[in-house]
């Protein structure tokens, strides 16, 4: 396979370690949608002839349809996609098969493989973030004024609502949106031609490929376009990133589904059963959506400390490259998928959330902005005013709205029957009008907004 | 400190762990920035007088300059700069301190403080990296020409030229500086006004802070105001993937200067020597450089699993995001201009560069070339021709240029006088014309587009 | 510093990015603790005269009181602590102080000092793990009986008993003080008398200087003992793997402090309050043990990755290793710490963990087993039977035990009045007594057990 | 499957994420002799019949000839590897079938099957290390007295043997397989029979299956046993050392292999060619080891993430635990095989190796040592003299050993024509006869150490 020099065979453990056929089989169509686009430039630049060009890609068709048709016989001893295709090209077309590779080399060729390959899952994962961007707006719309508590510290905190909270998931994936476009705007550059590391004597056209793939320009440098595997690594970065939002909202929902919550209920489409507790309805889904950040951060770490240290241009230690991205990809798309599904699936438990909303003494800030607001009181004194009330209240076994009058007015005499007009959940989330804030108005105005950006 | 329901104090360990003014007092400017917004805000809006908010802004100021003076008494018990500032304020100034906290809370503080500090990090990794752009810029300059041989598997490949190789590092940089700034404009927005998670009742303007802080616009949720860290994971992210790059340019620094390489020099300025072995002139610099990325990914895999997992909103687990960013960006700004400093302190032995880029066959492929262009011969074949040819040198202990054209000649007959014009190091390179590609022409012509964005 | 050779002074950046001693000097006790058994086995080999020893004997011991009174005048420009300490000494003692460094190496002395240092560390491990487990053995064996729900994926599924519960975070603390002590046992021998990597002329006895410091024996080969660092590496691992036991009790805290679960109560010692919302009590200890998993595993990946791929023997990455592990250990004795108070703290609520027990028919297995045992059904078609029942007293609104005999009957006839001795929480966990079961009876076994082995 | 009260199916994405036939097929064999050995305790205990008990293990013996051959049908609706058999011996045997899950769950059977697989790959790195330990012993041997330049920052410090640089990794190896032998001590406990994760009311005997599978006993805590994948962060974090001792040995073998260095020699059967420079001979397989530490730590970070903050008992987040893991031992395994065949295949050039050691003033320290012991120098002050000897052989462009007395004299009157008695790099190594120390003696009193240890 390497020419003449080599006299002996490599060792069996040689062989098992160094071949990647058995992963970058995956490639195989960006592998012959690069070369298509190389065959047809060498033509047209004068190269090869326009007979050796159609032989090339009519041979190439031919090998895909044989590797979607699962008929293609991939060889571990030609070690990876571009050999096993080059062979099998030649055994199909001859010497005009040994013409392809003129100009390039296989290290530009995986360069150019694994970045179709990854602007595509790119391009999947603004779709399926989009789609989870919509369902979660489809609950905020429909529950913009759902009381539920907010909490910090997984302690109830101050009422907010549902919407507000399915927003706040929205904005997030809206940026790992974004993070996802951008990395895709920076790795849109075509690596094609710059040969095994400095380029090329023959007279070849890089932006006729490049454009043919649908990269933005060619890569401006030869060893950058070889070595740089920033893209990959940008790109599980933002999977990662993704990956702990997803985290969160699924680990919310393993704890809304809790009998003890029951702030939300899953339908059978997205729950399982136990083997042998027959009552279970498991939020399976949520918790392997959960988990799937630990595998997605695993592959960043471990491309990380792959190319730590890696002098220029191509290493072999690059090849392990793949395995973690497309591991890590699948996993994102998985979950992805079923955090959507499940967005949609699950019904807000409203009697349990307005409940829910209501204890704890959740309106002691409203208590506190009423003293301050109402009774000119410095801040951290209304601070301190309610804490006393509450521990009164919470000595009493009553809510807030529940303590008598006169018994608030022994802690602080100025407070009025007013003071009841603030005490509820529902005033509460009402009364935070702020930009951003968790009432009902401020939901739809973000609502209305989403909606409006999201069927651009 | 926590209003009047608390009847018994903290145990001192949980005094020990839940401080954070050993390190956050490291926001202490951004958080008394952040505050004279609020307070001028607050005035206009007719929240707190504009007494109160002269008597503010007095003491904040008065407040950081005893900080800057290393004369402010930072109190543990008092668990961050939030409380310690405020405190401090109200000793000052009384009453009119505690107003400040109208319609803020620590939650949204925080996060405000943190991202005027990440910013301001963003913003000094940008002129970082053009200043390490600019100085491999200038070593690409003065060696467009400067032959050395182009490694693959740390294995001579073919001759380039170091003015090539220097352009492939600003490449990466470049892309760095990119993902620096695409973050600063994604995190851009501000939390300010977002109180503890749901908004406010108080009538604050929160474009009014946003804009006096810089920000772009207030964020539009309050519950994601208080609980993403996704920018700070995007940084450390950013940070991580340009320190690989560090890590690799350092890498050939190391095995650059070595005795067995000397293809560079560096001065006194960037090497050590040692305790025992006078003779040593270490290349610490580069190391230290290299070693950097796994503190910097180490600090994005903490805040990665910090983050995971989370529900909303404010988690006290959070208050483990300061001191992995710390630590990952100082790491960062060492490198960066340690790695700044190197690449202009290096001095490329030509010399030795040249005699390494012409041994080790590395024209082998200019001859496989030839074969091809001149011969018309299938690449693969030609190919195959050069292994015997280099079989054939190497069994003659000669390089390629001092081979005898009738052994040539005895491997492939077609083979003319006209093959020693492509067998010498500076041949190749020059020869080697494609976009991108390491013949100087190309390389100085790539040194005049970065000049002109560089300059801009 | 470094000999007659340097003739220039070394850049700022240099300087700063080469000193440690900003975090070495936490290794000035066993810096100095080395150096007086280096310096007295060198007398006894007649290296150095007694007359020198006892003045760098007496040296140190002032340098080493000097420091601890905090009066040392630490110099970045002296680099580390070695060099320090040595110049100090020098200074105080003058000739004799430059005969302490005969036969050895700061590539020696700074591996002695650290193995010191994380011995130590580990030794502390051991004592707070036993005193975390002592504190679980207590809860477990006041609440041997004490009934609570089992949970597969936070939904209930058996009735178990606390003390059962804590016995299981028992037995995984005793798997860490096991790594700890294997750990110890594996890095406890001393790399002194290595020197720069090769061992030295002088005829010193390793054996001497190993056992004055407390280690089993001298490191077998010079150039292992400079290069290695898996010791550190290992101790951050189990470290790792500690921390994530008390993430996972850290978070169960968390729930179970929750409004909605109210399983167990924390004191005003280990909770906190909030700024604006009086009424909180924020489990914030039981937060920051759960965050801390992500600072100690990000100090894993941060040595790792400066391991990987170093050359033999010392590097100056190596420097790097300092940090992760000082940063690593704070916290998890922090954790530990806050975690044995807590679990001292904290009490469970009895009342509402039998209620939550009952619910959600969580005796489905005991009816399941029932069937299998009295009426020889094959388990899954026991399975199938009990989801039918399950499903009928759901839609009945009913728990198991409260269901009519003939209901159950009309799914399964041989169901007779026996069945409602196996349906409620109580008799299912006492009923499961295999070894290792929850029943109170094993429990009971298993503290005793306990509290034999602890009281060793 | 999950009995009656499921009245609608899965969503697709549901079945597809939780599904993980696809991956815990491979814990077949395990999943098999698991389940006989519970039917046979089942048996022996009169909980089943025999005859139920014969038809189950002929049923189980004919579903894994079945595996072995490929004819087992594995479907995904089944989920798992234990369904999947389960199902497949209900087909075959009827209603028995349905008794083998008696006092049993997936839950202690998952956790049984990959403790087993576990600690069949802890036994093979056993073995895999010794052998590679074997290759290393070989080596040192032959070359005891080989001399090569010791390194420290990649720089010639002093000359060490290559027998004492192998001796280095064996040492390192050692302590490898030490912590997968702790491991496997620590591990080698029998989950089965915790159930779900209560125990069982089912008179199972623990001993008997725990035996029967070789483990040590049953485990103590039923709650533990479902929960614990301490064990596999244990061997994932000592395969991941163990990887960066490879990738540090690897690095250090493709540094040796480079044109410039040309220490040592890989044959055909351990490096390939490049499919454009037919001249190349690539260390790919040392390359490819140096990247595994990639994929092993991304995969203990993967499952470390996975267990952050997972309540008990059993969440389906660890169904995430099996493919790390298996990737992990499968590059582990690779990588140990791969490196064992270079070490053995490996030949270094003594001509090359003696040279470096000469070159670079590798014997400074020995002139600095000889100040010391002959003239009584103080150590800093003989370093100081050495610098400048240094500087003059550098200016004079001669080794020291080349140096003219006089001139020496010059530097330091005391010199004596003795000096030049240590200055060649063997005089240099064989001097440095401290215990673990590079001179020939030394290290051939470690190889017979070993030689003795690895034949036991």
């Amino acid at each position: 396979m390497w020419g003449g020099r080599f006299s002996a065979r490599p060792s069996d453990i040689m062989q098992a370690i160094n071949a990647s056929i058995g992963f970058d089989q995956k490639l195989a169509e960006e592998d012959i949608t690069g070369s298509k686009a190389h065959a047809t430039m060498l033509a047209k630049q004068g190269i090869i002839t326009d007979a050796d060009r159609d032989a090339i890609l009519g041979g190439l068709d031919a090998i895909l349809a044989e590797i979607n048709a699962g008929q293609f016989p991939f060889s571990e001893e030609l070690e990876d996609i571009h050999l096993n295709v080059e062979a099998r090209l030649k055994d199909r077309i001859g010497e005009a098969g040994g013409r392809l590779h003129t100009g390039r080399s296989r290290n530009d060729q995986v360069a150019t493989d694994f970045r179709l390959w990854t602007r595509k899952s790119l391009d999947l994962f603004d779709t399926l973030l989009t789609d989870l961007m919509a369902a979660l707006l489809d609950q905020a719309d429909e529950h913009a004024a759902t009381i539920m508590p907010g909490f910090t510290h997984l302690q109830s905190a101050q009422p907010v609502t549902f919407g507000h909270h399915m927003l706040a998931y929205l904005e997030m994936f809206a940026r790992d949106r974004g993070r996802m476009r951008d990395c895709r705007v920076r790795m849109n550059e075509s690596p094609l031609g710059a040969a095994a590391l400095a380029g090329t004597p023959y007279p070849i056209d890089r932006d006729m490929t490049a454009e043919a793939l649908g990269f933005d320009r060619p890569m401006a440098n030869s060893l950058d376009a070889v070595s740089a595997r920033d893209f990959a690594l940008e790109a599980l970065a933002a999977a990662s990133i993704c990956a702990t939002h997803l985290s969160r909202l699924a680990e919310e929902m393993v704890i809304w589904t809790s009998a003890q919550f029951r702030f939300i209920a899953l339908t059978d489409a997205f729950t399982t059963g136990s083997s042998i507790m027959p009552q279970k309805r498991n939020p399976d889904a949520a918790e392997l959506v959960r988990a799937k950040v630990g595998r997605i951060m695993g592959s960043l770490t471990a491309l990380m400390i792959v190319m730590k240290g890696l002098p220029l241009a191509y290493s072999k230690d690059m090849q392990e490259d793949k395995e973690p991205v497309f591991e890590a990809f699948e996993s994102l798309e998985l979950a992805l998928r079923a955090m959507a599904g499940m967005v949609r699936d699950m019904t807000p438990n409203e009697a349990r959330l307005a409940e829910a909303a209501g204890a704890a003494f959740s309106t002691a800030t409203d208590l506190a902005d009423w003293l301050v607001m109402t009774l000119n009181m410095p801040f951290r004194d209304a601070h301190h005013v309610t804490g006393r009330i509450v521990a009164m209240a919470e000595s009493q076994d009553l809510t807030l709205s529940e303590l008598d009058l006169g018994d608030m007015q022994g802690v602080e005499a100025g407070i009025t029957q007013d003071i009841f007009s603030v005490l509820t959940p529902l005033a509460s989330a009402t009364s935070r009008t702020s930009y951003g804030g968790t009432s009902p108005i401020r939901v739809r105005e973000q609502v209305a907004r989403w909606r409006a950006a999201l069927s651009k």
